[in-house]
């Protein structure tokens, strides 16, 4: 079988895994304070382009989100996200277990629209009762979205920009940064994303990583986090098993090259499938590609191939979804056009 | 330097090590559905010598007491612990963030009394107030303590009782469950402490793992986990590591072998101690070693080994602990001993 | 100045002011322990045409709603309510503030759909993620809707039968239940309604009391009711000064009495606007009124009454909305038409 | 039957039950807006000699300390409270219900001591670990406490002192407050209590209204409080009836005159019983008085009077306690007396 489902099936990238090899028997202290997550976080902040920035690894996305988002609000303030916000659909109510409701903007293909979260933060203070409402407290928004897209610079600045005039915080889900950022339509690079918003993720789980993510904040924002990553039980006692990955990553370029690689991938994918006919469902210029297929070829395809059912299109078709990542093989995408 | 400051400064047992390596390019679907899960699953259940047992994985140590907890409390219960217990004091309140209190009993060397515990559950109920209270709605013991000691299984059986007839849960935190089941103070097995306790955890980081936690529920018990494990943010999107590290773990009973080899390691070091002329603080059985010295002689050892502090005995003598892990070199116990 | 912007302006109806001067010197017993909220419950029982029923008295309807639906829901479970229900826009945060998170239906003029519900329910269920989202754990509508619609007794039923099917419990906010059951448009009797959920509550404050909520519950449904109530701050220390409210206002039907005179004058008030050319802007039978004016019209108004601003209709009309209570004077209905 | 057993027995003050009366239908804004609460709001600035303090008003005592302490607390923070704290036994876990930790100091007769709580916060910082505990951001204490003591001028200074060197707040739970300032042990004024402290309350329900708690602040200390006392389902939608409540409580000083009967009578009972050879169990110099009688003599009194079992001591003797208020009649403490 050939695995299109997602972009974490595989383990680490083997320099990451052979990293973690050499230096296997090694003591350090934990929780982050080693020389590995030291040297790592000189490395982020180098490729942000920013010495100022403060740098975090946590262990998972949904943690991640959390957390971070529990550090930003005040109890009387919500966050707001596009619908289809991974935190608002897919983490089994971990803002609001952490007492913070999402506060929902309509899903653009899986992005929002400034002058939308600028008329809301608009109606909510000309509404008299906004004290019984939850504040805007900040924007969560994903880079690249649940849907593959990413924001123009452009969109991300006016973004930005009515952020900044509300006085709130922006932060984005960088999940899948790398398969954003190494995208060409991506028309931003790191160190702009930095000065984009005020926090983000970098996505190590999904792009060559074991597993963690690295959590970028503006110089002092992130009060008393090491406190309150240890209460959302996301301070890993080996850290220097997060600095070592994302130093590896970060190292000649490691982690854009790797997610490059995927982007291509999914590239030729979204070549052959539209050579044989099918146009994208969602014009996605990232590792995850949309398209609707007629029930019959989606389980012809299935006998060799597997991917996620995004949704039915009545009795006849089907919206699936394929991930590539910077594991996949040429070859495998080229098994799945051949059987298309 | 020789360090003995915890026992998880060190990365994975090498067979785990070579494990992760070999199947790292792997493709597995995540979130612990995957077979390596599976097995593991199977063969915990058979180290328990119980097929009906449920069994999850989780990461870390905190966010698994803190998801536990709030799966087996209803809203109006609290979790009785000692305390001395981490969960009261070295979880940077992850418990009342998730809405509870930590309703404590005195620490006996890190352990609760039975009669303690029943005396308090009785004057809860005889307190005519009690809805006014937080309930006692789960025990929660870790085995070993904070302090290195163990129950006696005439102590767990007691504890048990107690808990039985108020009809709550008995939780074990085991996140160094290998270093006090392979004590020769010991006097009960794995599948006699997964009788004695609803729920407990095995714990992974500390003993041989690169992370890990494998939590062990009475069948049913832990309604909608999954989803409340992803709530935790405590669900690994590549299930697959902590499967293959707990199956390999609990292959030819590495789990135990290893665990083994830290506590001799720790007998020969208070050994070495006792021979010198200092007793033990706390005459813990487990791989963690608990001495007071002279403020000079500490400072000596401190030029060539790292150790924590525990407390300050006066001016001129000071608590210190020395942990050894599945890691430690009986060289370097050597070493220690021989600088004291 | 005549007002019309809410149902809470007035303090409570004179027989309840006269029973809490006649009592007030009485020493009763605390936490609603004593024998006038015991004698309210019977009362309660018996409008409700069922002695098994539980009843319980709070201060105010936010930490009504807030206090149920933490006792209805586990962990991982979010309450279901129309997106303009008051628990979703109006309360603050109160429900994600206990950690669960409101699942949103189409609002149709402040009610759902039975078909809606059943669809998101099924399709919650059909997804192969659902772990990881959050499940539907209860309904919760109001009674009259935020818009004083109602529903009629078939789609209660079908809402009702949709729930039971699912296992889940039915909550009904009656903030203004005594308004609803009163209004001509009702083809239920409170009996009826009893039946046909698990939990309701009967607004006082907005019906005749200084303050006070009356929640009715199926036999043994919500466990630990009391604790849960204390927690959330909402155990009156004098009870008594809620039974003697309830008591009062269920003798002699006063309830619904007082309840359909502000239904009449409602009545009267949209009649005289509908005379004058005014058609409802929603169609509510209930004591909530709205209507679409032209700004002129309604500054005129503003001169005299006072009401409340539902939303501007592009630059020249506004959407307002008038409230009638147990205390609205006849004349100053007839004012308000006289000034139209 | 003369009734002992606390301080929220009876209704409210004549004047108080006259002005509700007087006013009962008028129409009045909601939620605090109206003119009466600001009428009060100037009169308690007033009391307190400070102009510019921030006033607030909620309903019951617990929902009031949990509102506070939530908006005073960091998500990292805990509050520090004596072990016998309200907070931390009466109150259902509702400090928890909010995320937060009550860190423990002992209790000395109801009351924390400076150098104690210097220690706590000393030993707090000094541990290398305190990332991984909960910080202590605020001291809570009350006056007078559960044992009916109250702290000296000089003990207030000295934790105040303390708490604002290490930048905490400090809240002093006032439910009792009047009993406290107008005992002749208390050796502070109601203005001097205000710059002791960040923020009190002033208790109603337990010193002359039917209901009500009134929360002063430093000027800009609760941010947000409007939405968080409505998130936590204490806002008063008809806010008139407390600010009507206080204002007349706070004119002609009705609330500190009524109070000190409560304490005249608990002297005279405290006298009284010391005549007949019965040495208080605690010195309590305020309207709760406590005694440890033979069982016999217990008993017997409780054939004509009801007050509140405190402990047993041993098979004989038991510790009870008798509570008198603003409505205690002399003659009911007479024949208390009369009855030992």
């Amino acid at each position: 079988m050939f695995h299109f489902d997602t972009d974490y099936m595989e383990g680490a990238h083997p320099m990451v895994m052979q990293r973690l090899l050499e230096t296997n028997l090694e003591q350090t202290p934990g929780y982050g304070t080693d020389s590995y997550c030291d040297e790592a976080r000189q490395l982020i902040r180098k490729a942000c382009g920013d010495d100022s920035l403060d740098v975090y690894f946590l262990v998972g996305g949904t943690q991640t989100n959390a957390t971070v988002i529990d550090a930003l609000l005040s109890h009387h303030e919500g966050v707001v996200a596009a619908a289809s916000g991974h935190i608002n659909v897919h983490e089994s109510g971990a803002i609001e277990a952490s007492g913070h409701k999402v506060l929902t903007l309509p899903s653009h293909n899986g992005k929002v629209d400034a002058q939308e979260l600028k008329q809301f933060i608009n109606d909510f203070y000309a509404d008299e009762t906004y004290e019984h409402m939850v504040a805007p407290g900040m924007l969560y928004i994903s880079y690249p979205s649940e849907y593959g897209t990413i924001y123009t610079k452009a969109e991300l600045q006016q973004l930005h920009a009515v952020c900044q005039k509300a006085h709130i915080p922006m932060f984005i889900d960088g999940a899948r940064l790398g398969y954003g950022l190494s995208s060409d339509a991506a028309d931003i690079t790191l160190p702009e994303l930095a000065t984009l918003c005020e926090v983000f993720y970098i996505g190590g789980t999904k792009v060559g990583a074991l597993f963690g993510e690295c959590v970028v904040a503006h110089q002092g924002l992130l009060h008393h986090f090491t406190s309150l990553v240890k209460q959302h039980g996301a301070l890993l006692a080996k850290g220097r098993l997060l600095g070592l990955q994302f130093g590896t990553l970060f190292t000649d370029n490691l982690y854009f090259r790797i997610a490059r690689h995927a982007v291509e991938q999914a590239m030729r994918l979204k070549a052959g499938f539209v050579a044989k006919g099918y146009a994208p469902f969602i014009d996605s210029p990232t590792n995850q590609q949309f398209f609707t297929l007629p029930n019959d070829v989606m389980d012809r395809l299935a006998q060799r191939h597997t991917f996620e059912v995004w949704g039915r299109r009545g009795e006849t078709h089907t919206t699936v979804r394929f991930v590539t990542s910077w594991a996949t093989k040429p070859e495998d995408v080229e098994a799945l056009i051949a059987d298309l």
